[in-house]
């Protein structure tokens, strides 16, 4: 089955919201093994959307539109695609039920009940989070076209529950595809180790940069069923891990904070954090995962020199003497951190995060990053990454990432320090 | 000028990577009064991608691709792209002595050199972050095609300093858009406050939600000139403000935290916080911007009890007495993390921020948010956001954000409990 995404909305023409619809569905339909060649994006412009729906249906089996469902005016997707079917929207009981349910006890604006009106002969979709339902409808000529809302928390669920099921039944092939996923590894120094591997067309095996701007490689491989895909794909997988090294934290792993925090557990172990330029980012990173309070319980943020003397006891002397950004004063964060917390490891990071602040001595990307350990404590400096100043936030992720790297190969045995 | 995006790469149509590319350049198109039309998507794959340059061209007269310039096999832009305009690729000398400069001192791989082969008669763009230059060609009938890099941080400063440049010279006309934007604050109920004026065409006013779910209203006009497009939205801009109240936090302001730091700045005034289950966020927002260091100093993540006793002081039998999620604890934790830090205001979050660890009487999703001031501590309570658990992150962020946006009143001298 061949599918196409159709995001409607002027907002994401004019940039002012990120498509992560488009990323969410592509990754859900290669889990259905549905090929998506290709995503398009519109503005609220009832005459350029159903030239887009019409193309889409003309060379796809599947078109998922998402956007336009609201209860505001520029919402033109039902009317617009009721057109491309040939129906009339009607009232659906169900949906009017629903929104009735959702207002109990609130005002409702009259705007809201268009929202029950769904293209003649379609099923609805539920919407468990927002207002907007969906709606999976089929053509003349038997082609499905899915109408799913804008917002990603009532997109994901209404895809993953309601609308997969029902397009899980109509397909039969199965692709499985796995990441294995690298730190400070770039990306082009990955195919050459990978070299003929790159080559492969099933499964196929191809570098990447994530959001982070971290190297991960992607192998996929088709078959009849799940099973013999992961039959060809594994041993693949192994090749991949074997050939980058100890650059690998993980495969198919959410991140690697939660690489970080499901191996800590394991050990029954915790880690403290202490951070200045990267702001609470290290501790932000922790607690997004599910389970980070069994392994991590004080983080602290000491943004200035007095904060680290207060809560870290750094003597005022050694900032005084090398300054708050030096292997020192990381050294001293991360392993009373690591002390006062009563953890088995600290991390300690202290840097300059720029834009501004830098001087010769202690340019604007410098940054200290600490672990502390029972046996010895490490400490790595940034930057190794092609020397160029990559901004303030990727720099703060980079620190973050880096500690957190760190910590992820004391805990599988493999060396700190590169 | 009518332009479209044609983003390559097939981690895109596998949701691995989310396309930030194209709200960036979206942005961009705008800002430079270029109408942004489509955006399409399209894998690793020579046939598809060279249908999709040729009717993009055939639509539009500039055309923007993203992607596909790297060192790795299935970076096939430029390829393709000259045979859409009927040339070879030739080597660009300029770029070769770039890509020489970048690698001085370290090994180039022999893959690395086939990033300086560009379409004949381009002009080169150069790559000051990563190594892939990009280019911009003409067709033999006057549209313009640019290929720029995948990745955000070589493609953004790529086009701002030497695409943006020569498209500017030549367009005409202006467009010019003013965000308004709130916290708390449904999309619908924002609609019916803003009534008729959402019926305007020029400037047109159109209701959003952001990535943090959060409702922002669009005013955008065309002109001849950017100050005439400017003048037709200033009054419209200040009518939005005025119907939407106190929820209003700023016109295209960077960010909810940007503006906390700016009035607090503008005040010599300082905040410490003191957080739980946000774990690090409000530290790590606050830290994202740029000068937080002037009004930021100690951050606390205090995620176990016991950290909350021995950083805080928040007594032992209080714990026990009401539990670390409640109004008393988080009280005491914005006043403490305020008096210790010598700070005009503190922070306290202590909740539940799931999927575990609900119980009858505290379910998932309660979160206490506290901010001392001088004069008085206020506490608000979450879910008031029609009561649903919206999952981990959105709740973390939604926490962090009524603390950011409660000081953010507080500052503006507006109520801080609404």
């Amino acid at each position: 089955m061949k599918a196409e995404i159709v995001s409607i909305g002027t907002e994401l023409l004019l940039g002012h919201a990120v498509n992560t619809d488009a990323a969410f569905l592509a990754r859900e339909l290669a889990q259905l093994g549905i090929d998506l060649e290709h995503v398009a994006t519109v503005g609220d412009n009832p005459g350029r959307l159903k030239a887009c729906l019409l193309e889409a249906l003309s060379r796809s089996d599947l078109v998922i539109s998402s956007g336009g469902l609201g209860p505001t005016l520029d919402d033109l997707t039902k009317k617009t695609a009721a057109e491309v079917l040939g129906v009339d929207l009607a009232l659906d009981e169900g949906s009017l039920a629903d929104l009735k349910e959702y207002f109990k006890g609130r005002h409702m604006g009259e705007n809201q009940l268009l929202q029950a009106w769904l293209p003649k002969g379609s099923t609805p979709l539920k919407n468990t989070v927002g207002t907007a339902p969906g709606c999976l409808a089929e053509t003349a000529s038997g082609k499905l076209l899915a109408l799913l809302p804008g917002p990603p928390r009532e997109l994901e669920p209404m895809f993953r529950d309601q609308l997969a099921p029902l397009l899980a039944r109509r397909t039969g092939c199965a692709i499985v595809s796995h990441m294995v996923r690298t730190f400070n590894q770039s990306e082009g120094d990955a195919a050459l180790k990978l070299g003929a591997l790159c080559d492969g067309a099933n499964p196929s095996v191809a570098t990447y940069i994530d959001e982070l701007n971290q190297t991960y490689v992607r192998v996929t491989a088709k078959a009849a069923s799940r099973a013999e895909a992961e039959a060809l794909a594994d041993p693949v997988v192994e090749q991949v891990k074997e050939l980058l090294g100890d650059v690998v934290w993980g495969v198919d792993a959410d991140s690697l904070e939660q690489t970080v925090v499901r191996l800590l557990a394991e050990r029954g172990e915790e880690v403290a954090t202490a951070e200045s330029c990267t702001g609470g980012l290290v501790a932000k990173r922790l607690t997004d995962c599910a389970g980070s309070s069994e392994v991590f319980r004080t983080g602290l943020v000491t943004y200035a020199n007095e904060a680290k003397t207060r809560l870290l006891g750094v003597p005022e002397d050694l900032l005084a003497r090398v300054g708050a950004v030096s292997e020192e004063v990381a050294r001293t964060m991360a392993e009373e951190a690591r002390k006062r917390a009563g953890a088995a490891y600290g991390i300690g990071i202290t840097g300059i995060a720029g834009p501004g602040g830098g001087t010769p001595q202690k340019p604007v990307g410098l940054v200290w990053i600490a672990l502390a350990c029972p046996e010895e404590t490490y400490v790595r400096k940034l930057p190794p990454f092609g020397g160029r100043y990559p901004g303030r936030d990727a720099l703060r992720q980079r620190s973050a990432g880096m500690a957190l790297d760190m910590l992820r190969r004391r805990l599988q045995g493999r060396p700190v320090v590169a």
